[in-house]
C-alpha cells in the first residue's frame, strides 16, 4: 500500500517556516514585513521558488504573479485536474511567521512526502502561493486568488494604484514575477488551505484541528451621527442632540439586540469611534464610528443589518439627530464543500486528533477559489487568538498535526 | 422720589460692550482672545480702569489683580459695606463679547445711572472685575473671586504656573496689575452678577430674565476601561473583553439610569471618548472617556456618582475588564441667597419682564463670593445657548432688559 510509505518530514516543514520567517525580519519587534510586491516579498518568492525547484515541481507563474508548483501525476492520470493546496506568503507590516506561509509550506511538505517515498500521485498536486492576500499596499485583499477565480479582471488588478502611489503591474514586473500564464488556467479538482485559526476558539476548547465548513459574511459600515454641540452644564437633557450618547446607544444596541438576536453566530464590533469636538464639557457635535457585522449565514447577516438600520431611524428621530450609514465592505458568506469538510473530519478522526467543525471569521484565498472548485480549510490553534503581530504563535506539535491531517486527506483523496 | 431720575443709559452700555469686545479681536473668526494676564487682558483692564475713572469711581486693585471701582455713598452711610456688582473681563480663546464683560459693564451702567442723575447712593456700590475667571492659562478657574473669598491663598495663586510655563505673579506684575490691597478686604453686603445664560433654557421658553437661585454641583471623572484587543471576525462574543462596548454601555447607562433617575435636575455628558487601537476590525483594547455629572442638589449628585460607581463594578465583572475611575473635578452645588433671588424676581415683575427661577449650569464668580456674602445672579437669554464662541449672541433689547433689572434691584436694595 502506497500510503504506508508516505510520511511527513516535520523537521523540514518547521525549518522552512522559520527560514521564510527570517525574510523581511524586523529586528526590534521580532516580527517580519513582506508586503506584496516589495523587495522583501521578492526575496520570499525567490526562496519559495528555490524550494519548489528542489522538489522538482513544475513551476508556473501567471500574469498577476500567482506562483504554482505542480507535482505531476503518473502518466495514466491523463487530463485530470490537479488537487490544489494553497495560501499566500505576503504579510502585513510586522507580522507573525505563520499566517499564509504555513499553508504554502505544508503544501510543499505534502509534495516532499511523495518525493521522499518515491511515489507518484494518481492525480497532480499543485501548490499555490497567491499574490497580495493581505491587501496592505494594494486593495482589494485576496487579490491573486480573486483574479484566479475570475472575480477581478487582470487588467484592473495590474492597474491598481497602491497607497504609495505605485502601479501594481509595474511593481510586479520590477520584482520579476510578472509571469506569462493567463490567470485561471489551472482549475483544480479541489482546493485545500491549511491555516492558523487567527482566533481563540480551538485553544479555548483545547482542540487540535478545526474543520472549517464555512466563512463568515462581512458587512462593514461607517456611521456618522450629526448632533449639536452645546454646553454640558447648561443644556437640559430634553434639549440635547448628543451625537456621543446616540453613538454609544447604537453600540450598546448592537451587542444587546443585534448580536443578542443570534448570539451563537452574529458578531458585531465597533473598533473605531471618535467624537467631535472631544472636549469634556461640550456635548459632542459629531460621532463617527465603524460597525463590523459578521455571520456565516447570509439571511442572518441581512437580518442583523436590518435591525441596525431600523434602530438608526428610531434613535435619530428620538434624539433629533441625523445619521448617515456608509457601506465600506460587503462580502457574502462562503459555504465550503461539505464532502471535503467530511474528509478533513475523517482524517482528523483517523489520526486521533480532537477537532470541531467551525466557521472562519477571517477572509482567506479559499473563499475565492470556492467560486471555481470545491474548497475547504483546515485550522490549527492560534495562541491567544493573536495574529498580524509578532506574538502570533502555534506550538510546533500543533503545526505538525495540521500538516498530518492535510497529508492524510490528500492521500485519501488521491487513492 | 430719587428712583425716578435714575435711569439706564442703554446706548453707553451697548457701546462699551462693543468697544471692549474689539480688544484682542481675531479678525478671521470675528471672535476675541483676552486670556488672563496676557497683553490683551492688560489692554482690556486699561480700558475698564479708564471708564471707571470717567465715572469718578474709587479704584482699588488687590494683590491678585482683582479690580474694584466704588461709587461712594453719601457720608451718612458710615462704615456700611458696599453692594457689589461683579464678573470678569478675561476670555477664553476666540470668545464672544458678552461672557463676563456684560456683567462688569452693566455694573458701570448702574454707577453711570447714579452719576447722571446726580444722586449719591445710600450705600456704596462696588463694581468688581475678578482676575482669571476662565482658567484657560492658569488653573483653577474663578481664581480671583476664589482668592477674594479666602478659598485659595494669595501665595499659592501667585505661584501658579501656567500652561505656557509662566508664573502668574510674574505675569500679573508684568502687565502692571499687581495691586497692593490684601485680597478679601472689601466684603460686600450683597453680591449681584448679571450674565448671559450660556444655555438654551430662556430662549427655548421665550423668557426675558432668569432668576438664578442655585448653581449646579459638578463632578468630573476620567474613566479608563482595560479590555483585550482581538480579531473582530474570529473572537466569539462570549470570549470578548471589549473595552469599547463596555464604554458605550456605561455612556448609555448614564443617560438611561443616572439621568433617568432624576431627569429634571441631573445632567450627564460624555464629551470625550477614545478607543485604542481604533481599528475597524480589532476589538478595542482600551477605552478612555470623560463623565461630567451635574446636579444642583448635593444628595442627588452623590446618588448619581454612586449609581455610576456601582454600575462600573457590575459591568467590569460581567465583561472581564478592569475599570479605573479618576476624579478630575468636584464642586459642591451652591445655593444662592433666597432674599436676593426674590428681589430679582420682584424687579423683573415690576418691569413687566417674563422670567423664571433657574439653575446655573456653568460656574461663575458668584459661587465664590457666595462663601462670604449673600449672592445671586440674573441671566438673560443666550441665542442657541452658544457661548465660548464668536457666535455667542444676545439681542440688544435682552441685554438692556437684564441691566434694567439689575439697576431696579440695586435701587430697591439701597432705598
Amino acid at each position: 500500500m502506497a500510503t504506508a510509505t508516505i510520511s511527513l518530514d516535520a523537521d523540514s516543514l518547521l525549518k522552512q517556516i522559520q527560514t521564510l520567517g527570517e525574510v523581511g525580519a524586523e529586528t526590534a519587534s521580532g516580527g517580519r514585513t513582506r508586503i506584496a510586491l516589495t523587495d522583501a516579498d521578492k526575496s520570499g518568492r525567490d526562496l519559495l521558488v528555490k524550494w519548489m525547484r528542489e522538489l522538482q515541481l513544475d513551476i508556473r507563474i501567471d500574469r498577476i504573479g500567482n506562483i504554482f508548483g505542480t507535482l505531476n501525476a503518473s502518466t495514466d492520470a491523463g487530463d485530470q485536474p490537479p488537487l490544489m493546496i494553497g495560501s499566500h506568503i505576503d504579510t502585513v507590516r510586522n507580522a507573525g511567521a505563520l499566517d499564509g506561509c504555513y499553508g504554502v509550506l505544508a503544501g510543499l511538505a505534502v509534495a516532499r512526502a511523495y518525493r521522499s517515498a518515491g511515489t507518484t500521485p494518481k492525480r497532480a498536486i499543485t501548490i499555490a502561493a497567491f499574490t497580495n492576500e493581505e491587501g496592505v499596499r494594494y486593495q482589494p485583499d485576496m487579490m491573486g486568488s480573486l483574479v484566479h477565480a475570475g472575480g477581478l479582471s487582470m487588467t484592473e488588478a495590474l492597474n491598481t494604484v497602491g497607497i504609495d502611489g505605485t502601479r501594481l503591474g509595474d511593481e510586479l514586473r520590477r520584482i520579476g514575477y510578472a509571469g506569462d500564464m493567463i490567470p485561471g488556467t489551472i482549475v483544480p479538482s479541489e482546493y485545500l488551505e491549511l491555516h492558523i485559526e487567527q482566533g481563540p476558539v480551538l485553544e479555548a476548547e483545547d482542540l487540535q484541528i478545526g474543520v472549517v465548513e464555512n466563512l463568515q459574511g462581512i458587512s462593514w459600515q461607517k456611521i456618522t451621527v450629526h448632533g449639536t454641540a452645546n454646553h454640558a452644564g447648561t443644556t437640559p437633557t430634553r434639549l440635547r442632540h448628543d451625537a456621543g450618547y446616540v453613538a454609544s446607544a447604537i453600540v450598546t444596541f448592537l451587542r444587546e439586540h443585534v448580536v443578542g438576536a443570534a448570539p451563537e453566530t452574529t458578531l458585531a464590533t465597533t473598533g473605531s469611534l471618535r467624537l467631535e469636538p472631544d472636549v469634556i464639557n461640550v456635548i459632542p457635535r459629531r460621532a463617527t464610528f465603524t460597525v463590523d457585522l459578521r455571520d456565516p449565514d447570509e439571511g442572518r447577516l441581512r437580518a442583523a443589518e436590518k435591525r441596525l438600520a431600523d434602530f438608526l431611524v428610531t434613535i435619530a428621530a428620538s434624539n433629533g439627530v441625523t445619521i448617515e450609514a456608509e457601506r465600506l465592505v460587503r462580502f457574502e458568506p462562503v459555504v465550503f464543500d461539505n464532502t471535503l469538510a467530511n474528509a478533513i473530519e475523517a482524517s482528523a478522526k483517523r489520526l486521533g486528533f480532537t477537532y470541531r467543525r467551525m466557521t472562519s471569521g477571517a477572509g482567506h484565498d479559499a473563499q475565492m477559489i470556492a467560486r471555481i472548485a470545491p474548497s475547504a480549510m483546515i485550522f490549527v490553534p492560534s495562541h491567544n487568538g493573536i495574529s498580524h503581530n509578532p506574538l502570533e504563535h502555534t506550538d510546533d506539535d500543533q503545526l505538525i498535526q495540521g500538516a498530518q491531517v492535510l497529508l492524510d486527506m490528500v492521500q485519501h483523496r488521491l487513492e
